[in-house]
């Protein structure tokens, strides 16, 4: 079983009727609703209740999801870095669409995350351009979608260990819109996708790629604590 | 002075009206004539010539560049492998276009290089996604091009050193259009831009990106021949 | 099932009496025997009927070990050239120790694969850089070899893609000794210990290692045919 | 002209005899004795009047040196994030030794940047693995410290985006020594060497490294602030 924590900070949803139509119990249910299953099992947060996603809720986690936009200032700095330090430790890490600019994953890029960005009701094609990745598994060569917010290069980021999709754009951008990580001993995928005036989270295939990512970005090992040990001459241990 | 060497196989241009209307003496004079300056010496070479692109030419060369299309297989192997033994010893390379399928740049991927692609007028912009990197210099957040052969992914390459450029043609289709490698000690460089029927040479940004690159290729560290040898433990020598 | 061909060429096991000690029924049928499990079925093939190394065995094979020195010249280059088609294709292919010198790892690098050595009896100790990674599951913070060959940098490779282990030997040496890529579709490691004299590949976490390796390199997504197709406009389509 | 910014915390040097017989002006006024010259002009800093190290400092220095051991914790949260931002908009920073635990160095790399450590007298070996390198050039197979502090993987840090140097101890550790990363415009190298108890800085070949480092990391491009800037079409700018 993969124990998953969505948070999301659950803003638009509720100020906003054109958001509300689309994601009526919010990003977050909307995710956990289609992506659990026998094999993962979910619990969600919200910025109203981000106090109790403790360090043993995140001890816990197996692969954390993240959306946020509005509100990333009212993350506390104390619980971004203790998602950053069990990422260290081996959790996985999933940042969505606006995410790239919350705290945590800023902290794990270690660069601005800025970009260029447009919304004007432009189709978006995602193209697959590592069609053996683990994460593009049972997608075509682009996923379509009839609405998404632009964003666009150059896109403030490390070079991706590997790049799984590129965005093309109506107007004309494109941008990096899969990139995979691996920081400490976790590993960190970056989806673009999501704008909540768009019915993103309810494309199949855009949820094929997250549920992807949750299988890829499990840990593989994981420990307690992150030290720096004086060590003995390794002949002599 | 930087010595480099155009290989362009010269086809096209001999026996289609419109190609030889935008490049009258072929695409490697365009070329030359663009890039000669004060630092950059040049020299041509031809499939009707290709036995003279000895390994004395080739040691004497910084940086060569290669465009070629409907004849790749009539590029012996002999002269692509010791093409390929220069890039490994310092020299740089840079391949144009459809020199992804050109014999040293498939064996010096190691990859099919292998795409998707289609012909019908559509534009391109190609974007600039890392503008601190030394071939984006002088160049703004895209550029455009009226006309080009639209090149699509999956692009069959190795997952590049860093990643320059990032293409978007009309029609949808993304590429990785501006991609680095190391091999061996030299560097190589691949522009995707170049189509024989679109007047892509005679383009003042395409031209700063390929002068760019060939500052960027020149040797740093050139070596006289590439061995294995047996040694004595360090300390002792 | 994951389906695991060895190649080795036979050849120091046959003509010294002091390999032959350590592997009475060649390198090949010790790896078969520790390797073959419940998950894993292995078929070996060696220089005396590498001719049986057809198209059909690698399209049946998900991953391909490969162990050579004396004789790589004597793998015909349409095997060879096989060899990397099917990995380009989804193979996933593990090269031992002077593998590194073979037709199918050389060419899949592009680069001249060249290394310093020395044969004088060094301990080794192969450090585990990356303990998240796959391959290197189970193994402590750094496996020791008694004897092992030396092998030194530079090792002209290109930047791997992931580097799990770094090799620490006595007379001071180190080397990149765990190298991950990907080419086309396949999965490629590189594993530098295995030198015929020493009885390497009956150590434990070597073939643990080993083990990791056929499990990281197996396919993830295969194709029959590597084409290069003219499209229509993604919109169209 | 190159305008270099050395920070160095300079507490052992005022506290410990050892170290003060080996700098007694400090590591700061000893490496800018050495690495001054026609082509490099050198301001120094120590955490006693760290406060002046302000942003119009950092938007006038082309590359950062930075040295700290005991009172990272006393650099100003402010200053450490100046320094980053000052990276990201194109400066470049050498972070030395102990400063893999500095504030902006595992701000930069977003991980723990952990390692193992011994402290007896060992001589390290560091090996050239990318001789092509701009910060390898003059250095031959490896250079030879009598004595050092011994630093062991697993090195908590980002795959680099280029390995330069790997380290092997007397008493059997590797360390990858050199490592290169571009983060936002502004590349970063990480070097290993420098223990204050031992002569490291007065190495030619060390200082040589440093040199080169210094020549790599120059700002290729530098903006002035960074934005997220909301943007037209492409095709109607």
């Amino acid at each position: 079983m993969i124990n998953v924590t969505i948070f999301n900070e659950f803003v638009h949803e509720k100020t906003d009727e054109n958001v509300r139509k689309i994601y009526p119990e919010g990003i977050h249910m909307a995710l956990k609703n289609y992506l659990q299953d026998e094999k993962i099992k979910i619990s969600t947060f919200t910025l109203d209740n981000i106090t109790d996603l403790t360090k043993e809720v995140l001890d816990k986690t197996d692969v954390i999801i993240w959306w946020g936009h509005l509100k990333h200032h009212e993350v506390p700095n104390e619980i971004a870095k203790n998602v950053c330090e069990s990422v260290h430790k081996g959790m996985g890490a999933i940042f969505l669409h606006s995410a790239h600019f919350s705290k945590p994953f800023m902290s794990l890029m270690g660069t601005p995350c800025n970009l260029t960005w447009r919304e004007d009701g432009d189709y978006e094609l995602i193209w697959n351009i590592n069609p053996a990745h683990p994460i593009s598994q049972g997608i075509d060569r682009f996923i379509k979608l009839d609405c998404e917010e632009t964003y666009g290069e150059p896109f403030g980021i490390p070079e991706p260990d590997q790049l799984v999709f590129i965005g093309n754009f109506e107007g004309g951008e494109v941008f990096r819109s899969g990139c995979c990580y691996q920081r400490g001993n976790g590993r960190v995928f970056y989806f673009q996708p999501g704008h909540e005036t768009c019915p993103t989270y309810h494309n199949e295939q855009i949820l094929r790629v997250i549920k992807n990512a949750i299988h890829w970005a499990k840990p593989v090992y994981r420990i307690k604590e992150i030290i720096c040990p004086e060590v003995k001459k390794p002949m002599e241990e």
